[in-house]
């Protein structure tokens, strides 16, 4: 069988190409008809720049890891999906030998597979993306989505998750107040993942108007600060509450240190976002009160079925009563066949926030 | 009853004054005689420069925070202690009305009440140091030492539980492999809490290789490592083990930098020194591989009775059998009529270690 | 000024009483004019058996302890509340000094003293119960309530802490599975703390069906099981999800039995129901699945204010939007001048769920 | 090549069988020589009565799962370990797709394939048992001993292992005061651990004088308390102290309820010992100290290799300076050729505490 596929060969250099559709091979093997696949920052970076950090492009690689299909075959000793079924794509498979994967911590995994992430080592192919038709994962990476979640929704579990793995590790409680630094995709969600959670507060910070705007029209934030603004950020902070917890989904200098500075004696602190580089760090302030610093990297054991909990929940008595429209996040849509011009509408920075990508016909 | 004690006055000025001695007004205060008494590095500090960070000398205080004497008076309700006693001196009194003494947290007390850390607001006086004859503490900030615990080395206790503080928020856990950076009093310490904690290796990190081999020399660290060396840090290590916990006690950026790039996938890193400024953090490779920074700031609940019971371990089968030579530490010792003498020795930099002045006769 | 209040005198023996009314001794105290109390069954127990457990009445006791009301005056030092506040008001106040309240444990306090709890030591009073016109207590022991929660809904704070406590202890987080034993007051507050938590669903189980009706009336239950029913338990389970985490609010054996087979690997078990004596505990199943056991005894740190969290975003786009009728467990309303007949109602056991008096005019 | 190996066939029936040896099929495997086992209390059940619980011998099973031998044979994949290699053998291998497995806690994986435990399912095998020439594990489950730890006490490894994984479910801290019931081999190897993380006390209950004479002789115990003895229990608790951890390893209800009553209020109770049956367990004195109890079974991840850093620290300084005299907990020793006489001696209740059988030539 046929798979089509995209492909980004090299920088600036994408094309479709007609690959062999995958086989089951091990009985816990399960095959998913992409329907839905969002398009990630990083993506885009591989596309203009052919690496990122230590993952460098040398050979060409299937695009795509944020995605949602249709069961359509399942391995001998699968059980809890079935031909038909709605999931969502975890798409990094770590090695089941490795100590990180054996502690409870997968996503630590040095052998970890990830769709769309590049192998240069030389004879290794790269772990293939999920921009194609039939796309080959594992049993317990696959979940299923509620009836009523679409597969649209599905394609925003993975940006979703990081919120979720990062709100789980800050132990976010009902009742707490958080900042959220950064509104955009991954902010976003972060933000809308604390919602969920039951904080008290959400201050989404960001220098934007317009993306503070969406945090609180999609109902992600309670509170907004822009952070070009000459008003002291304090201020801006819900009756004055310094917060309990801040995910830092920016990377940048500025809002680490702000982050510090804000939080309450004893607050935890998770950072997301990509730094880049080393970052001027308020580090006697951070041990004079105590604070907890916890370095988030993906997401790992339980977080893809928080996620679907989280969409479950939301939508459990219809739209118009969720409390997150994450909908609103999907500002662009396009068919497969304009998948090319898709990456290059984002690209362009055309103010998208997510674009979904159908799957092929 | 007169209460000679040791008085900064201002920079570069310290005298003996006579006081009146404390009375027991409540019934949960006791009088301790005070007989030996350490130099911190802060008190030397405010001798020669009149303040650290916020905390600036405006009127006469009376020094030492690091004691340790004999109880000669108790109040009423007092029942764990009595006239006699030898008891290691807790510093720093907190509000019992603060929300961080009820949660668990008194060291992050707004209203703490500290020895010989002054408080510059006009019309209140600075708290009272260690260094006189007469000291009125209250029955739960005093512990009390076992007969085999000297109280030369009681008055060790209360840096050791710097480090007591810094392994437990760090969870230090037998069979760990860990590094100290700095050896410094605090850093030989607390090199020797993680020894005692069942660590299987603890690696001190510094720039003198004299400092290494005293930690080696006490029986604080498995293994040395002399940072100007040009021999890369990992072979350092024993059997090329990464560490599980980092406790960082020089503040200084290169060794925080490098205490991140150490650490194993999923390590705790805990900040004890004070930086004093901000410093250049790697924070992407810490959210990498999922790190966790604590902040580390003095001690708190439990942390003083850890210490005795180190103290208690240590020497339950003679000084011949100790684990740890914490003697070996006090490289000076003076007598009550050469205090000055004692802070202008150690100010001078004459590669004191920890020196120790008696109680008044 | 003179402050009439509801006393058992012994077993079967309530009075109006006229007592002298409190006055500010300290800066932190403040007193309270009391609106509207909730009747406990440990209320109604004393009024019938003069005990509960190690709590003997040997003297007349001023009745209640689940209170709110208005602030009437303040002392020097308070900053948190102003006269007219609306507050609720918690009921038990430790020893400042106490090993349990500095290690954050404060409900552990063996000097607690609570409203309505019989001290049978000779020539010590009884701690004075909220049933009276002017209550004295403390800041941090009062909690405000926002304009838009009521003084009747604050007077259930109490219980629903216990329920709050319950949960924290658990850390019960979103998208987890719960079942809750009993669907009297306490049980039906804490599936309510489930459900606001983000429980994925909260199974109630009782034997009344009328209970677990209001249980799903007031949105409490997502799901219910009489457990008389001749359906095996897990069937009632949504989806045959094994619980995640079990809160066991009758102490009957059955239900603990019940609650240790139903839980998943790992589970995590809240006792919050008093047993009385001594369960046959299905110790050998509980060690087999590792699960975790947690005793709940009243509330602390943190738990009446995450209460007021919950009133607080239950109730802040309007009623008709809560996800939580709170209101509705109020079965019935009396006024002070009322109040015996309303302890003789409840202890007649009429169906009351719960039942408020109105402070004196 | 041939295996010989040790087989009961079923209740009262053992002989040697010679079964080909197994073959290297996955790059991850190891062959290891057996030269040293330990018969545990179960191997004995098993001779003589054929269940455990469920677990039911419904055909011949090889014998044995406390084993250390050498490495013979490495799959490809290898790093760890090389021919040569003196190993401790972890011997039940967890399904790497379980549920369990991916949350770190693979000692309740349902799919777990546990030497010596039957499998009585028609058509499956048992798992084989270590008493064998030659055994297949995988790398990850073998665990280098030091070259001055010997393979007799790289037998007791797994006993060990079992109070490890207590003690780290207490999260047992350096200064502790512990209660260990039982004087059994591992009531007696669980009282070892506790030293070796340094508890300040271990007071370790049985009903037998010799058996507590032993846990001091050998360094397990820092006091003894004989059950029988008319004196109360507190009175054996040095100097009072309440214990913070009680590690139960008998299962008797006595025992259960003893700890509960004994240990200080946010106590932590480890169920170890498996109780057969339900027990009267005092749950309001549990739920009155907010007691938390953790049911253990066998152990997971990081538990073994804790073991080995256990003998490793023991036995550095050499034998004459170890804490824990280990070996003196072998009472008796058995070649090959007579490993049924060996059982037979375990079995006729001859006070073996523990009884090492060496491998066949």
């Amino acid at each position: 069988m046929s798979n089509p596929s995209l492909v980004l060969n090299k920088v600036d250099d994408i094309s479709y190409e007609n690959y062999e559709s995958p086989k089951i091979d091990a009985s816990n093997e399960v095959i998913v008809e992409v329907k839905k696949t969002g398009i990630c920052g990083s993506d885009i970076h591989y596309y203009a720049h052919g690496k990122i950090g230590e993952f460098v492009l040398t050979k060409p690689m299937v695009l795509g890891h944020e995605s949602a299909g249709v069961v359509v075959q399942v391995g001998d000793s699968v059980k809890s999906l079935k031909v038909g079924d709605k999931v969502a794509i975890e798409p990094g498979i770590p090695s089941r030998y490795s100590d990180a994967y054996k502690s409870g911590h997968y996503n630590l995994c040095p052998h970890m597979c990830f769709a769309a992430t590049p192998n240069s080592k030389e004879g290794e192919p790269n772990p293939p993306g999920t921009l194609c038709k039939y796309y080959k994962s594992q049993e317990d990476f696959l979940f299923k989505l509620p009836d009523h979640v679409s597969l649209e929704l599905g394609a925003m579990v993975e940006p979703l998750t990081v919120g979720v793995h990062a709100a789980r590790l800050a132990n976010l409680k009902f009742g707490e107040h958080v900042v959220v630094f950064g509104a955009g995709p991954v902010g976003l969600l972060t933000a809308a993942v604390a919602r969920k959670f039951g904080a008290a507060s959400v201050t989404v910070v960001d220098i934007f108007d317009n993306k503070l705007q969406m945090a609180k029209d999609i109902g992600a934030a309670t509170h907004t600060f822009n952070s070009k603004s000459s008003k002291p950020f304090h201020e801006a902070l819900p009756s004055g509450h310094q917060p309990d917890v801040v995910l830092e989904c920016t990377g940048a200098e500025v809002c680490i240190q702000q982050g510090v500075l804000a939080l309450k004696p004893s607050g935890r602190f998770v950072q997301v976002g990509n730094a880049g580089s080393n970052v001027l760090f308020p580090i006697t302030e951070f041990a004079t009160k105590e604070l907890t610093l916890f370095g988030s990297f993906r997401y790992g054991y339980g977080d893809y079925s928080t996620s679907v909990s989280i969409l479950d929940d939301n939508y459990k008595d219809g739209k118009e009563n969720a409390l997150i429209d994450f909908e609103a996040l999907i500002t662009h849509r396009f068919k497969w066949d304009d998948a090319i011009k898709a990456y290059d509408t984002v690209r362009a920075g055309s103010g998208a926030v997510k674009c979904i990508i159908d799957g092929p016909e």
